[in-house]
C-alpha cells in the first residue's frame, strides 16, 4: 500500500496553518504514533499529520485542503475500533473529532437528541437516562468510544437483539462529503420517507463516504425494569437450543449472551465457580415495565432452560447480583489472556440455528493448527466473537490459517464475516468471499461516485480501493 | 411529461414476444386501464404494455429489453399506493409482480423468512404467526398490499411506534438493477456490517433504483399478549400531552393513534358514541409477555391519561371489545366521506411536541380557503394523516392551496412531507422544499449513477428526473 507523497501533505499543512492556525495541527512523533494505533491488534499505521477541528466548518476546510492536494484523510474518534478503521493505511491527515464533543440538545417530548460526533456513547446514555429516555446501542467500549465512531462502523452490542444497532437510531446527519461539501441528510422526525435513505447508506460506511459532523438520534422510553439471569448447560448445543426455544416462546430478551467451554475455563480461572459439568453458559437480560412482570417472564425462561437441560439458572435478585452475572461476561477477555498471552477476536455472524455447528467447526479449525479457539458473544443474534488464542508473533501464520478457515465456515453456513466491527483493514481479503463480483463492483463504483479521488479513508473495506 | 415513443414500446413488445412468449404480455384496453390506476386519487396514467413475469429471470429479461430500447418500466404490486408510485408517468412497461407470489421459506430457528415480492403482507403475517413469530410492519392495506410494494415505499403502519417500518425488517434483497443486472445485497443474518448498506438505500427508493425479486425478512417472537384502550379528551392538545407523558413514563406502546374533533364527528356519524365534550381520542395498544403485566401497565397509562384530563378511558377486556375499539379508527375514513364526498389524505410527520400546533394550523389553513381539515394518524410517531375534505373537482385549486400551506407548516415545524406513503408523483413539487439543493443534486446524481437512461419509474420522486 503506497503512502501519500510527503510533499503533498506539506502543502495541506501549509494551507491549514494559514486558514486555521497552527494550534489545530499536530505532527510531533508522539501524536502521530498515538493516532496510528487502535484496538484492532493490527500493526500501527500512523498518519502524517493530525488535524483537530473545532467545528463542522473546520472539518470542511480540512477536507477541502486534502481534496485540493490529493491527500488521504481519516476521521478519527476514540480509536477503540476492532477492524483498523481509523488507521492511516496510506498516511495523510487524521482528522480527530475530539473537540466536537457536545451534546447539542435532548428533546424528551420528541424523543430526539442531537450530538456532535466526539460525544462518548456512555455519556449520551447517562444524559438521556436522566430524562427517562434510553439510547439502546451499547458497544462494549461505550465508556470510551464515540458516537461518530459508532456511526462510521454501525456499532452494535448485546442489546442489539431487542433494540437493533446504531443505524436504527440515526435519524439525520450533517455530513461532510469527500470533496468537502457539507450536506444535511435524513430528518428529525421518527418516521419519514422523503427521497433516498442516504442515512442508511452513510451509517457504517467506515469513513469512506465522508464524515459526520452532527448526528440526530432517535431515543426510546427507558424501560422501567431490568432482570438478568445466568444459566449453565452441559454443551454449547444445549445452550443454543435454549436460545431458539426462548425466542420462539414469545419472549424477546434484550440480551442473550453465550460463553463456550474455553470461555468458561477462562472465567473459572478468575475465581468464578460454575456447576460441575458446565460446558456453556447463557446470560440473558429482559427489560419491561415492571419487576413483577419480568420476574414472571424470567420464570418462564428458566422453565425453558431446564427443559433444555440447564444444570442451574441463577436469577439476579438485585442490582449487585446483576452486576455479578455480567462480570462473568466481562471476565472472559482478560481470562483468555491468562490462558495464552495473545488473542485475535473475530466478529462473525451465523444464522442462529447454525451456532452449535459453527462453534464446533471453529474449534476443529483451531485444533488442526494446534491452536485453541474460544467462542462467546451475542448468541441471540448469532453474532459470535470467536477468539484464536496464541503465544507470540511466531504463531501468526497459523492464526491466519485458522482465521481463513473460520471465514470459510461462516460463509458456508450462510453467515457474514462481520457483525459489528466492520471490514476496515482486518477483513479486506474476506469481503470478496461474501460479496459477489457484481456487488463488489457496484460498491466500489459507488465509492468512486462519492469520492472520485478515493481520499476518504483509502485502503479500507475494498482491497483495491 | 412526455410519454415514450410508441415505436420503442413496439420493439420491446416484439423482443418479449419472442423471448418470453405472448402469454406474458397484456395490452388490451382493460389491462392498461387497470394498471394505470392506484389508491392515490391522482389522475390515471396507464402504461403502454403490461408484462407479467413468472420469475426473477423473466424480470431481468423484461428490464433488459426496456433498457435496450430506451423504454421506461414500472414495477407494480397491488396498486394500493397513496403517492402514485406505480402509475406510468411516461408510459412504458408495467412489470406486474403478481406471479412472484410465493413465501419461499420460513425459518423459525433463525427468525427469518424469504419471500417473493408479490406475497401479500397479511398472508406473510399469518404464516409466520402460525410459527409463533411476528412480522410487525402493518400498513393499513396489509390484506391487499404486497411486500414488494412495501419495500419500494418503505411502508409503515401503526405498530411502527414500537417496531419500526419495513426497512427495519429487510435483511437482504435479490435486486434487478435498472440495466437488468441481478445482484444479491444484504445478508440472511440478523446483524451484519460487511460492505455498504445497500439494502438501506434500495428500500424506499420507490422503484427508481430497480426491482426486488426476492426479499429476506427478519422476524421477531410473537408477543404473547396484546391490550388496547381508547381514551377521550376535550382537546387535541390534551391528547398530545398525554402521548408525550406516556412515552416519557417508561412505556412504549406498539400503537398510539389520535383522532381529532372532525374525525370524531365522522365516526359519531357512523353510530359510535363518545363522552360529552370529547374533542379528541387516543387509541393505544400495548403488547408484551402476559395479560396481567399488560393490564398493570395499562392501568398506569390510564392514570396518565386521567392526569392529563381524559374524560374517560375504556380498556378492552376481550378480543371483541378490542375489535370494537379499533373499529373506531377504521370508521374515520368512510365517515369523512359521508361529511364530504371527496377527501385528499396527507401523510406528514412533525416532531411529537408540535402535534397540537400542527393540527390547529392545518385547520386554520383549511378555514382560510373554506375547507374542512380532519386530522388523525400515528400520534406516537408524529405521523399525521391530515385530510382535506371537499365536494368536487371544482374545489381542486383550493385543495391545492391548503395542501401547499400544510406542507409549509410541516416543514416550518421541523417535520417531513411524507412519513410512509412516499414522494411518488403526489409530493414531487414539495421535496425541493424539504431537501437542500446540494442534497437533491446528490440524490439525482445517485439516481443517474444507478440508472443512466432514467428508465426505472421515471417522473417519480424528482420532478425533473
Amino acid at each position: 500500500m503506497t503512502r501519500v507523497d510527503p510533499a503533498r501533505v506539506a502543502r495541506v499543512r501549509e494551507a491549514l496553518v494559514s486558514s486555521l492556525g497552527p494550534d489545530r495541527l499536530r505532527d510531533d512523533a508522539e501524536s502521530l504514533a498515538r493516532f496510528g494505533h487502535d484496538e484492532s491488534g493490527l500493526p500501527d499505521l500512523p498518519p502524517d499529520l493530525v488535524a483537530i477541528p473545532r467545528d463542522a466548518l473546520e472539518v470542511e476546510t480540512i477536507v477541502r485542503a486534502c481534496a485540493a492536494h490529493g491527500v488521504p484523510f481519516i476521521a478519527v474518534g476514540a480509536r477503540t475500533g476492532k477492524s483498523g478503521g481509523s488507521l492511516a493505511a496510506r498516511g495523510g491527515v487524521a482528522i480527530s473529532l475530539e473537540k466536537l464533543d457536545q451534546i447539542l440538545s435532548i428533546h424528551p417530548g420528541d424523543l430526539v437528541a442531537v450530538v456532535q460526533p466526539g460525544v462518548r456513547t456512555g455519556d449520551l446514555q447517562r444524559a438521556v437516562e436522566a430524562h427517562g429516555l434510553f439510547y439502546p446501542p451499547d458497544p462494549n467500549s461505550s465508556d470510551t468510544c464515540t458516537l461518530g465512531g459508532n456511526v462510521a462502523e454501525n456499532a452494535g452490542g448485546p442489546r442489539a437483539l431487542k433494540y437493533g444497532v446504531t443505524r436504527d437510531y440515526v435519524l439525520g446527519l450533517e455530513w461532510v462529503l469527500p470533496g468537502g461539501d457539507r450536506v444535511r441528510v435524513g430528518r428529525r422526525t421518527s418516521k419519514g420517507v422523503a427521497g433516498y435513505d442516504l442515512v442508511g447508506l452513510l451509517v457504517g460506511s467506515e469513513g469512506t463516504l465522508g464524515i459526520a459532523t452532527e448526528i440526530t438520534l432517535r431515543l426510546i422510553p427507558k424501560p422501567r425494569a431490568v432482570k438478568t439471569a445466568l444459566a449453565a448447560f452441559r454443551t454449547v448445543a444445549a445452550a443454543a437450543e435454549a436460545v431458539t426455544r426462548v425466542l420462539t416462546s414469545g419472549t424477546l430478551p434484550r440480551a442473550l449472551e453465550l460463553l463456550d467451554d474455553v470461555a468458561l475455563a477462562a472465567v473459572a480461572g478468575q475465581g468464578v465457580a460454575f456447576p460441575e459439568g458446565a460446558g456453556a453458559v447463557l446470560i440473558t437480560e429482559l427489560d419491561g415495565s415492571s419487576d413483577d412482570a419480568l420476574l414472571a417472564e424470567l420464570v418462564e425462561v428458566e422453565r425453558i432452560f431446564s427443559a433444555t437441560g440447564a444444570l442451574e439458572t441463577q436469577i439476579a435478585q438485585n442490582e449487585s447480583q446483576r452486576e455479578a452475572l455480567w462480570r462473568v461476561r466481562r471476565l472472559v477477555s482478560p481470562g483468555l489472556r491468562v490462558i495464552k498471552g495473545r488473542k485475535l477476536s473475530e466478529d462473525v455472524v451465523v444464522p442462529r440455528s447454525r451456532i452449535p455447528e459453527a462453534i464446533a467447526r471453529f474449534k476443529a479449525a483451531g485444533d488442526a493448527h494446534g491452536l485453541v479457539v474460544a467462542t462467546y458473544g451475542h448468541a441471540g443474534d448469532g453474532n459470535l466473537h470467536a477468539n484464536v488464542l496464541f503465544d507470540s508473533d511466531a504463531d501468526r501464520p497459523k492464526v491466519q490459517a485458522v482465521l481463513d478457515a473460520m471465514m470459510a465456515i461462516t460463509l458456508e453456513l450462510g453467515g457474514t464475516i462481520t457483525g459489528e466491527h466492520g471490514v476496515g483493514l482486518a477483513k479486506l481479503q474476506y469481503l470478496p468471499l461474501e460479496h459477489s463480483k457484481a456487488l463488489l463492483s457496484l460498491e466500489k463504483r459507488l465509492r468512486v461516485f462519492f469520492d472520485p479521488q478515493v481520499l476518504a479513508n483509502p485502503g479500507k473495506v475494498f482491497s483495491d480501493g
